[in-house]
C-alpha cells in the first residue's frame, strides 16, 4: 500500500504524457460530438468516490445532470430507463465487477453512449462499452485502492474537461496545472504530518469525515480507506447533512476529519466547524490554510476546488496506512476482502 | 417521539382518504401530462432518504433515469445543468432549508417541472414549486423525524405510481394495498421485539445497517435514527458495497442489522449473509421471514419489496427509541440539533 501510494506523483505525469491525454482527448471529442442530454455514472466501493466526483463535474463543468446509478435498479428489479440521450460512465478499478458491466449492455442497448474508465483496458468492462479509458495506474498491490482512485479522478477530470473544450483538447491554463500535479502530488506526500498523526487515533473506535461540494467524494473515499485497512467505523457526511442529523453524534470522543479547501465549499463548511467548535468536537483539518480551532491541520498546496481532490485524498490515504499499521493491522491485505470483488 | 411513532398508521389511513389522495392524484396527472424525460430529487438528512426511494420507484415503475441532486453544485458552484426536460421534486418536512428552495427556483426558471413534497403546505419549497404535495403528518414533536418520514414516502409511491397510470388514479390493486396499509402498520408497532432488542445494543459503540434495491432508504434511515437519538456509529451500506470493502470492518462485534425482504433485493443479500457469518457477524434480519443465523429476528408483515420500506422502518425506529431511553438519552430533544435545519 506504501509503494502504490507513493507512486501517485509518477500516474499523474504518465496519464499526461500524450500517449494517454490523446487517448482520452479522443474520447472526450466523441462524446462532445455525440451532444449527450444528461449523464448517468455506475461504480461501485472506491470507484463510487471517483465516479461521485465525476457527478460534480459533471453538473458544474458541462451543465449537464448527473446521476449516480445504482445497478440493482437494473440488475435485480429490471428496471430499463430510457438513457437513449444519456451519457453512461461506467468506473471501476479491475472493470471486473458483473452488475456494472450488465449497467452498460443495458444502456448500450438503450442507444446511450457508454464509456468504461478502468485500470485494465481488456476487461469485461471495457469491453461492454462503446469507448474505453485506460486509467494507466499500472498493477496495484494492496488491496484497497489508492492509485488507481486517484488515477480514476484525475482521467474524469480530462474527461470532463475535454468534452467542455469541446474537440478533447485541453486549454492551456488546464494543461498547466496538470502539468505541476505530480511535483504538488510528490510535496503533499513529502509531509510527514498524516504518519505522524496515526498515533492520534491509535485507540479512536470511530471517527467523522466531512466536506462539502468537490470535498465530498474525498471525505467518502477517506472514510472507506479507514473503514477498510484500521476497522475503525468511519463515518461521512457532506457538511450540510452533519447539521441535518449526525451532528448529534459528535462529541468530544468522537475525531472529525475536515476537509476545508479554497474555494465555496470550504467557505460554506465555515458554519460547520462552527457548529462542531460548540459540539467540542477534536476536528483535524485538510486543505492549505490553517483552520481556527483545529487540533492539527493536514497542509496541502493550493489549488482551486476542483482540482484539490487529486491532492486532498493522498494525505488521508497516508493517515490509513499509518493508523493501520499503528494498530498491527495488515493494510495490504485486510480481514475478508479480496481485490476483485464481483457483485450481481 | 413515541407518539410520532405511533401515529404512523393513522397517517398511512390519511393520505389515502379522498382529501388527499385526489390533490396528489391531481399533481400525478399533471407530472403524467408534462412527459419529463428525467427525474431529480434533492433532499436532505431523512427526507434524502425518501428521496432515494423516490429515485429507486421513478428508475423501476417509471423507466425514468433519477438522480439525487446534490444542491451544492447549484448552490455554491453555480452550476446551471440543464433541467427543462426534468421533473424536480424536492422532499423537506418543513419545508424551510434554504438550499432546496433555491434548488427549485433554479429548475423552474429552466423550464423543469417543479414538485415539493412537504409537511408544510405553506413553506417556501412549496411556494417555489410549482406543484406541492401535503404529505399531512400532522404536527411531529421530536426532532428526530418519524412519521414525515413514512408520509413522504407513501406521498412519492402514489405519486410515482399515479403518474405511471397517466391520469393520477391508482390502479384497484394499489390501492388494495394501500386500504391493508393502517392495519399492517398498526401490527408491525405492536410488536414488542425492537423494544426488548435494544437491550442487546445497549453498550454497542458501532452498527451496520444494509439492505439492497428497496430496502437501502430502510437501512440509510435506520442508521440516521440510530445516530440522531443514541449517538451510536451507525453505518449504513448497500449490500453490494458492504462487500466492496467496508466487510473488513465487521466482527462479532460489529452488530448487523439486516432488511432481507422477499423479492429480488432480499435474494441478492443472501449473499451478504454468507459473507457476514464467515466473519462472525452478530447479525439482526428485518423481514418477514426467518432468516438462517440471524442471531434474531424483527418479523414485519409480508409486502412485495415495493412496498415493504412503509412497514420495514417501523421497528427500526421503535429499535432507536428504546435504545436512547436505555442509554439515558432524550430522544425527542437530541444534543445540538433543532427540528428545522437551514442549510446552504
Amino acid at each position: 500500500m506504501a509503494v502504490d501510494i507513493g507512486e501517485q506523483p509518477e500516474v499523474y505525469a504518465r496519464l499526461s504524457e500524450p500517449e494517454h491525454a490523446d487517448a482520452i482527448a479522443a474520447v472526450a471529442a466523441r462524446v462532445a460530438a455525440r451532444q449527450p442530454r444528461h449523464v448517468v455514472l455506475t461504480a461501485r466501493g472506491t470507484s463510487d468516490h471517483a465516479a461521485l466526483y465525476g457527478a460534480y463535474l459533471t453538473e458544474i463543468r458541462l451543465g449537464l445532470p448527473a446521476a449516480l446509478a445504482s445497478p440493482s435498479g437494473i440488475t435485480l428489479y429490471g428496471a430499463r430507463p430510457d438513457l437513449s440521450e444519456a451519457l453512461v460512465i461506467g468506473v471501476s478499478q479491475s472493470g471486473g465487477s458483473p452488475d456494472l458491466v450488465e449497467v452498460l449492455r443495458v444502456a448500450r442497448a438503450a442507444g446511450a453512449l457508454t464509456v468504461a474508465v478502468t485500470n485494465q483496458p481488456g476487461s469485461s468492462l471495457a469491453e461492454a462499452a462503446e469507448l474505453a479509458i485506460d486509467v494507466a495506474a499500472g498493477p496495484e498491490r494492496a488491496v484497497a485502492a489508492t492509485k488507481t482512485y486517484t488515477a480514476e479522478l484525475l482521467a474524469l477530470l480530462m474527461l470532463v474537461e475535454g468534452v467542455r473544450a469541446g474537440d478533447g483538447a485541453l486549454p492551456a491554463q488546464e494543461r498547466a496545472t496538470l502539468a505541476v500535479l505530480p511535483e504538488l502530488a510528490a510535496l503533499t506526500l513529502a509531509d510527514p504530518t498524516a504518519t505522524e498523526l496515526a498515533e492520534r487515533y491509535r485507540f479512536a473506535a470511530r471517527l467523522v469525515t466531512t466536506g462539502r461540494g468537490y470535498a465530498y467524494p474525498t471525505v467518502r473515499e477517506a472514510a472507506l480507506k479507514l473503514m477498510e485497512t484500521s476497522y475503525l467505523a468511519a463515518l461521512a457526511f457532506s457538511g450540510a447533512d452533519l447539521l441535518h442529523g449526525p451532528l448529534a453524534m459528535t462529541d468530544p470522543d468522537v475525531p472529525v476529519l475536515a476537509v476545508v479547501g479554497e474555494g465555496p465549499g470550504g467557505t460554506a463548511m465555515r458554519e460547520v466547524l462552527t457548529r462542531l467548535g460548540e459540539r467540542r468536537a477534536d476536528v483535524v483539518a485538510v486543505g492549505p490554510s490553517p483552520v481556527e480551532g483545529a487540533a492539527a491541520q493536514l497542509r496541502v498546496p493550493a489549488l482551486d476546488e476542483r482540482h484539490a481532490p487529486l491532492l486532498d485524498i493522498l494525505p488521508l490515504q497516508q493517515l490509513a496506512l499509518a493508523l493501520a499499521l499503528a494498530r498491527g493491522e495488515n493494510p495490504d491485505s485486510p480481514r475478508g476482502l479480496q481485490k476483485i470483488t464481483t457483485t450481481r
